[in-house]
């Protein structure tokens, strides 16, 4: 079966140049970093010039860089690890804010802090998934000590005025920790921390071309942040642990090609994705594309089709060698209608009848019109065989 | 220059056909197992397929097995996990026992619980760095909820007598949980969860010729342990992320490689091991080896010579192209001498003075040969240059 893959969102196939990048370290180059001898001091330069070209790419420091096992660590460690240093510091201040439309590896980090006695402020957004600056400034308290904002959302692809919410948040209290979860940004829109004043931001591999269980936290010079693993005194005892060095290695491999293609590859994939909105749009005219028209990271398709489940409509086109999505891979299998299309406003009926399209590098013309037909077929199928309420 | 390795309690080289089982992951099956459709189904049952094999080889249920990012990750999480389910169950009981000996990722864990009001023992060692048993039983108190001993230890090599301390801790109170780091045992000794009757055991892919990046913790059936990671429900809700499919995978076959070839790759490695002691003892007299004279796991071989300092025979024998270690590679680079080697009883100025040599697989007995012979000419040439005290 010729399969098409329409679910970057959920992860990316590795480009061959990245795996070629890594497969030294996954042989001859093995040491240990934290060694003296020559097979350590290899390895350690492996990951210092990765760290080096990660820095440069996002526009940080080497120093700023932190190597993790991926985006959900660095969102934990952003959100456990400020409100560590807030309650060594002033145990008053436990107000966070962050917005209803995260990803789970910040509501349920967030959540779980709430259990601990934080005070969760989490901001809704408009129809379109977008949040709003003055609302959010209007959060803003003497208590308020972090507010974490996701650069694009995952399901829908809607972009958030992140730059305009930190500068605005820091003249109301410079004090205030801001950190960004950019997992599905980077790699898909320009994200350059000259520009963009957070203090902490988290990159996941997987979502641009490189490994999974690798990623990474910026955390500004001068941002106090403890340690979340506590062991060997690597990541400038920071983050304990030996490193993956072929992981590391291949996501800076990743990023540095995603940034390097990124116009090319976003003004093909935007071609595309307009070529299968249309086409689905004249299929199904009662279908609503969901997420902003324009603030939106490119490829990010997410439908919802009255009368038909989302669930039962990726399951159907997986049958023909599709894959797509309803709601995020992490809740996946969950009965719960999605929490983002939920904070936009819809109908949790209409929000049961969504599908995420995600479109990558690989995609191609033909494979968006085998969809949008597709797509309608089952979309028939399904509801002629729905019993009329 | 032909280089010679004897650092593998740093690190081991991944097997070539630990790198084959990876590469489909690092390429066409490429899917996040959390998704619904087929290119995520591939990858849940390449992870599903690597949780029952892992589990077989160590006698534990699948379910029992939760995957990290390595062998710091799972000592933190049980650690702090089981503090946190302490807590939440019983403040009053905040004693904790572990050693002084252990691997940092347990000794800095446990002094952070100790910041945040936990009663942390730490029993000592005998000069083979042994604990005895009669003393552990000894700091049970009603108060004592968790007993973290490693299995071997990563400097000197001593195998603890683990099962005997688990026995005697849970008929004093079975409530106790048991952890066990076993990331310098498994791949090394025989490592059986049902007669080894640990409640938590971490576990390391890169100390058994697998790759870095990847661990592991058990957790044994009704042993209560929160998430360390909030996010995903991933791992059934108790370590959030998507999963490193290709370093699970990989962590699998190497421990199915080590656990398959332990005995024949032990007496080779016994042989080696000998002939290199035996050289050393001839030509440098006073030379002391450290670690239990039986209960040591196969390869490690820590010596102390006086007179000299460990690092600078680290380097001189770099200069040759010799790989070895002085302390744990954790810790290089600390001008501190090994916690361990003190612990033993070790002066510090003998404890500066100690090299270790961790064998592995590749090794030949050239090399053992060579070694003795280089370290031989390198302790003389550094006593020569010593001023006289």
């Amino acid at each position: 079966m010729n399969r098409i893959y329409l679910d970057h969102s959920a992860t990316t196939p590795m480009l061959p140049e990245v795996r070629e990048a890594m497969l030294p370290y996954l042989g001859e180059t093995f040491g240990n970093p934290s060694s003296l001898h020559w097979f350590g001091q290899e390895a350690r330069r492996a990951v210092e010039r990765a760290r080096g070209k990660v820095a440069g790419v996002l526009g940080a420091l080497p120093e700023e860089i932190f190597f993790t096992s991926g985006g959900t660590e660095s969102d934990n460690w952003a959100l456990l690890g400020s409100a560590r240093v807030q309650a060594e510091r002033d145990p008053g201040r436990n107000h966070l804010i962050t917005s209803e439309i995260e990803h789970h590896a910040i509501l349920h980090t967030a959540a779980e802090l709430g259990r601990r006695g934080y005070d969760i402020d989490r901001l809704g957004v408009d129809e379109n998934g977008r949040i709003d600056p003055d609302a959010l400034e209007e959060l803003v308290r003497p208590e308020t000590f972090l507010v974490s904002i996701m650069l694009a959302n995952n399901e829908v692809g809607t972009i958030q005025p992140v730059a305009d919410i930190a500068r605005r948040v820091r003249e109301k209290n410079e004090q205030i920790v801001i950190h960004t979860d950019a997992v599905q940004a980077v790699g898909k829109i320009p994200v350059r921390l000259r520009e963009l004043p957070a203090d902490l931001l988290s990159i996941s591999a997987h979502k641009f071309y490189g490994p999974k269980g690798v990623g990474l936290l910026f955390i500004r010079q001068g941002t106090r942040m403890p340690s979340f693993f506590f062991g060997g005194g690597q990541e400038k005892n920071r983050r304990a642990g030996t490193e993956n060095v072929a992981g590391i290695v291949g996501m800076a491999r990743a990023l540095e090609i995603s940034v390097r293609d990124l116009e090319e590859v976003n003004a093909r994939i935007r071609g595309l994705q307009g070529r299968l909105e249309n086409g689905l749009r004249n299929k199904i005219p009662d279908m609503r594309i969901n997420g902003h028209p324009e603030k939106r990271v490119p490829g990010v398709t997410n439908v919802s089709i009255p009368g038909v489940e989302g669930e039962s409509v990726v399951l159907n086109l997986d049958l023909r060698g599709i894959a797509a999505s309803a709601g995020s891979a992490c809740t996946s299998g969950s009965v719960e209608p999605s929490h983002v299309l939920h904070a936009m406003g819809i109908s949790p009926e209409l929000a049961r009848g969504s599908v995420r399209f995600s479109l990558g590098r690989g995609n191609t013309a033909e494979e968006m019109d085998l969809v949008a037909g597709a797509l309608a077929e089952i979309v028939d199928t399904l509801r002629s065989m729905s019993v009329p309420a």
